[in-house]
């Protein structure tokens, strides 16, 4: 039996279909003729976008039309920091720093320190404050630019965001939050506050430049809720609605679902060793037949393959490539252990870059941070 | 028809019964054992316990006790700033102010910007924010202790209260900030957090000693409930419970009701001119007679005589000379203009003094200011 769809800020599970989630949650589908008139600005196109990973979205070409008018906008994403980083994290960063290139854009980066201390009831505020320095690394690792990039912890920033925080939340009432979220009167005080503080940075760059100015957010869809209420919110403070470009998951190594911290043995950490790398991967669910002599004769199903998938949204930018690659794999002309072996060397190898620019990241992480 | 009776943080109306009170809230009445008790540590006592102006309590003896131990206590009491400062307010200041004399204790005084900024759909922070600068002002010119005292606006001192509140509210749900204060779905969601702002100076000097240190806050009874949330929640945080005394409210110049700033002609200000308060003294509601005649026959009533009770809370310390008002008063021996003129003469001489404290205040405001 398939377990029925949850997607919210705080769980996703079972099997997603993308294009239900679109109706339920009221996005727009992110056409190609969208992207297409991105791409006259950008020139080339980022894989994420290229194949789909980002598919949804609110008000993008609003953003667009902003830009060309040269009103341009700044950048928002984060990150609940409930533990170390894992690759399902970096995909909205990934397309982040593109913009950020791309555009030349301010980014604002949240750690919602806060939030994963009210949500997670075996959490302690040390715990997620040190997940958030952990997560800090890998953000500095991505390359993000220095001059434009603004990290903080809600909780060490809490001088600026709250004040900000305290305008979202008078508009906001217990009520939206229970229909939005499906809190009850069981929900401690802090979940029902939480949603005010994530929804400022929406507003930060507008209040630091005393003007309103654009702002784009890239995010996994599950976060979407929090940016309804902030839409609604935001006119009502004089400020332009933000925009979001949602992104689906990256499946996990196991059979479906996401991949989430939760199932550790299914998900590859940025601080995975090169070892745990390859024992993730060789224990990956893929899409190969019971023997091997079956697999040649029928070929594999990359269609439900998560080793398929690592390469289609990060490991094989060539589309040529990953189309042969499908293609062989289909023909069983590939088997399972060589794809697996190829895909491990190709993580190994990128988690061994990310791994080196983390340990520089912390020479330079004050020069990232805001907490003032 | 008498108005029934309410008392919230928020709301203070119809004849208050102080006894039904101290019942309806769980709290203890301060008896004259533990005003005696008190009285060996500090020699003499403040007319505002002699005169029962503060009349109940809760924990109070357990202060004693821990400070008969060498273990001793802090004070913690606050100003919701929604306006200008009135007689009204200062009743829990003059005591605290003896108190830290007395005990050369601690003061952390709170002002609740945020608060008032979420519960009036009139004031802006920028209101808040300046009635707190204001009313810190009269707080300064009543002399505390400048080593000893340390001033706070929630917004502006956020960095360090966010983290501690987030820690009450993880343990306070809807449905007991609904029970205690009435809360709805329709009520903002900021509104819902803030008990958990309020609550974090009952231990920020735990938090900065390092080690748990008792505190004492003296306050108006309709702040009360918050502090019984804070009871409940401070030992599973590892604090000692708060202990509080208790006031009653100085009443307006008017016929019943507590000095409240919605009612500003029978309110005094403290930034009100000579010629204010000579007008609003003279306008005050009296136990007087209708005709001069009756009342040099039958006497007045300084039961329900709000000008003889500023004399007996504030404006007449010698316990002997109010006795003697008293008596005069009910046998017709002294009129309502001469013993208004006389109050009229002492505040507007106390407001002159003060005044010119407040204006001094300004000079020196940054040394009491906590903001990091």
């Amino acid at each position: 039996m398939t377990e029925k769809m949850t997607v919210t800020p705080w769980e996703v599970k079972g099997e997603i279909d993308y294009y239900k989630l679109i109706k339920e949650f009221g996005t727009e589908p992110l056409t190609d003729e969208l992207i297409a008139r991105l791409k006259r600005h950008t020139k080339d196109l980022h894989l994420l976008l290229r194949r789909k990973m980002f598919f949804s979205h609110r008000d993008f070409g609003w953003i667009l039309d902003e830009y060309e008018k040269d009103n341009k906008f700044y950048l928002y994403t984060g990150r609940g920091p409930s533990g170390h980083t894992h690759l399902g994290h970096l995909i909205p960063w990934f397309l982040t720093k593109w913009l950020q290139d791309k555009f030349k854009a301010k980014l604002y980066f949240q750690l919602t320190d806060d939030e994963k201390f009210l949500f997670n009831p075996k959490l302690s505020i040390e715990d997620t404050q040190k997940f958030a320095y952990e997560n800090t690394l890998d953000i500095i690792a991505l390359g993000f630019d220095q001059k434009r990039t603004f990290v903080f912890s809600d909780i060490n920033y809490a001088k600026t965001l709250y004040k900000e925080a305290l305008k979202v939340a008078k508009k906001l009432t217990f009520s939206t939050t229970k229909a939005v979220f499906g809190f009850t009167s069981e929900s401690n005080v802090g979940q029902i506050f939480f949603t005010s503080m994530q929804s400022v940075p929406c507003f930060l760059e507008s209040i630091k430049a005393g003007k309103n100015v654009p702002c784009l957010i890239p995010l996994a869809i599950d976060q979407d809720p929090h940016f309804r209420i902030t839409r609604d919110i935001a006119p009502k403070l004089g400020y332009y609605k933000p925009a979001i470009i949602h992104s689906k998951f990256l499946p996990g190594l196991g059979k479906g679902g996401k991949m989430s911290a939760s199932e550790p043995d299914t998900c590859i950490f940025t601080t995975d060793s090169q070892e745990q790398i390859d024992r993730k991967i060789s224990n990956a669910f893929t899409g190969g037949a019971a023997t091997i002599k079956e697999q040649k004769e029928k070929g594999g199903n990359p269609d439900i393959c998560s080793v398929y998938q690592y390469y289609y949204f990060v490991f094989e930018p060539d589309d040529k490539k990953v189309k042969e690659l499908k293609e062989k794999c289909k023909a069983g002309k590939i088997m399972c252990g060589e794809c697996k072996k190829e895909l491990a060397s190709r993580i190994k190898k990128f988690m061994a870059e990310h791994q080196k620019k983390r340990e520089q990241a912390k020479k330079v992480i004050d020069k990232f941070i805001l907490s003032d």
